[in-house]
């Protein structure tokens, strides 16, 4: 039989054994053995990233959002603001990124402890809630114009990722209202089109001066779902479009290449139409108009370049060469007759118009109505 | 003081507790909560994915290779094998997938573990050798040929993520030995491009019947590297490479939409010029001949089709409709006599030759040498 003193040593010998499986626990889960680094140079060496001089939120951390904020993250930029409310489920495991042992966590919360562990010299900050509500509208407003890498000025850029109209709606009125240059993405729900768009209040067509516009697929949707086969997949989608959305970012703040305005993907034909929109002076979002007021005084106050012959119904191929397109195809007059007519958009982009469910929220439906109705329905929300 | 039965009752706990947290441990390790499918049924549902039928063999699982299979992975395939040699580096960390802690790692290793907590119904199969090696060469074949979801079948795809000529040399002496169908990939060092690329023995271009091709970045180096800045990043393009050459998989492999033959992403301009072309009856690879051979006496069985005006000289638009593009954009004649002139390539498109270092052997280099040198070269391998 034991005595008290051989007890009690092995009391103590599974209290350390303990102790230790704990700390194995944590590091398991924690496990980010790179030490933060001190000082950042402003060369570009392999330990030291380029764009760490940049703050990003990224509003939606789903599909796209994920693969975007781990791309940004592996870039080495200098400041994260993440906003999402859902939680993960095993049902996203068919995305990139989150892992079925995060099922329950909030996504926030998850990509924030995966991101950390890739990349500890990012300034990560969560916020877990919807911004659509009144409140929390307010709140993500703040954050965007005061949560930038050096706290009281806004983010660098603003990257929309989110799921529904409602969303971006609630996006691009703030953005309206404080100036704030954004990108948005969207991938349809059947995986086989996706979009990115850059959107500078007052110089390009915010979400309020025409409908979103969607990549037509051209597809029959029996061919899609034939014997048993799903066509084009939702983490492949999602990864092309993440990827050509962080670039785009990267050539537009870092200023190298040709910015897209629109990109469309088509996966079922790989076809990639680009195109840019002015902003719409009959826009319903009073913050849009003034935007587009400062823009035109801005321009005005710029110094001449010297007059060169004008090119401005040349159109622009996707194999254009070098240089940033500043031509829009869309003109003012198509966009100010928009309420009665279609504009003449390129081949393989079409309107969309993406109806907030009123029940479960989260899905977005396309429909195929005119322009007419749809700027009808515009203006009443 | 405790008696003896008080502490009998705390060994009971203490030992309860870190049975508990050494469970917690594993599940932190090796986090995959859902339990294997038993069966698959044919229906398309979320629990059972659509793909479980294929086994893939990825040959690289570097920044393309790996989030390659995760891809596939995520798409629930039935089998993959994973060829690779190097260990997982923090240096990696600018790409993704791989994480800080697994550095040291076999990147086979690493994967395996990753993609088997994602995907527990996966079969995995992993192989930490060079395939370039006479005996792992050997190894390599037997497997792609024998090592399919069903043993002793060939795989369904060979997929190509490797960094470097020699290896790509390797695969497509395998393939064409085989007659195994496989998709190749590549992205430029400086990571502003990149392509895919599927090769059917003896009906497309094999790599040893024209030098391989590469997207024009039309970039100025200065322009690529000023301030500080660097251009497109490394897991970005990879994620977009990745992205495609999965989507292009899933199209071929299950049937829908238009397979691209060649598909090239300069990131620089968001250009994706398309090709596809013939395989060249000088072809060096007496296998390839071969292959030709046998594809055109298949050809030759098949029913005929009721007579329709030829359109050989018609130019595939990016923008074609639905259908498989099986006109090739270089001639045959073309092809023959391109050991003295460049074929007429579409823009945006042209020629590279990876010449294998000897020494470190990795890195790829690009020249722009003629195509007469080249194929010259080629020869003497």
């Amino acid at each position: 039989m034991a005595t008290v003193e051989e007890l009690k040593l092995r009391v103590r010998e599974l209290e350390n054994e303990l102790i230790k499986c704990k700390q194995r626990q944590c590091a398991a889960e924690d496990a980010h053995n790179r030490p933060k680094i001190d000082k950042m140079s402003a060369e570009v060496v392999d330990s030291n990233p380029y764009s760490n001089h940049l703050g990003f939120s990224v509003v939606g951390v789903g599909g796209v959002g994920s693969v975007t904020a781990e791309m940004l993250t592996r870039c080495g930029i200098g400041k994260l603001l993440l906003f999402d409310y859902d939680k993960v489920e095993l049902a996203n495991m068919n995305r990139l990124f989150f892992q079925p042992h995060q099922a329950g966590l909030s996504k926030v919360e998850a990509a924030e402890h995966t991101l950390r562990n890739i990349n500890p010299d990012v300034a990560f900050e969560t916020h877990n809630y919807n911004i659509t509500t009144l409140d929390n509208f307010t709140h993500f407003m703040d954050r965007i114009s005061h949560g930038g890498l050096e706290e009281g000025k806004p983010v660098d850029l603003v990257l929309s990722c989110v799921d529904n109209f409602e969303a971006r709606m609630a996006i691009n009125t703030a953005c309206n209202e404080l100036g704030q240059i954004w990108m948005e993405s969207g991938v349809s729900e059947n995986a086989v089109s996706g979009h990115i768009q850059l959107i500078i209040p007052g110089e390009t067509a915010c979400f309020a001066c025409a409908p979103p516009l969607v990549v037509a697929a051209n597809i029959d949707e029996k061919t899609l779902k034939r014997e048993g086969v799903c066509a084009a997949s939702l983490p492949t989608t999602m990864g092309v479009v993440a990827g050509l959305l962080v670039q785009n970012v990267l050539k537009y703040l870092l200023k190298f290449g040709t910015v897209s305005y629109y990109l469309g993907y088509n996966a079922m034909q790989d076809f990639f139409p680009t195109m840019a929109m002015k902003a719409n002076p009959q826009c319903n979002d009073r913050h849009c108009r003034r935007q587009q007021e400062e823009f035109k005084k801005k321009e005005a106050e710029r110094p001449k370049v010297e007059a060169v012959q004008p090119e401005e119904e040349e159109i622009i191929h996707e194999d254009n060469e070098w240089g940033i397109e500043l031509v829009s195809e869309v003109s003012d007059a198509e966009l100010q007759a928009a309420s009665g007519a279609v504009p003449d958009l390129p081949e393989g982009i079409t309107v969309a118009y993406t109806i907030p469910e009123k029940v479960s929220g989260d899905t977005v439906e396309e429909t195929e109505v005119s322009l007419a109705d749809l700027m009808a329905q515009m203006r009443k929300l």
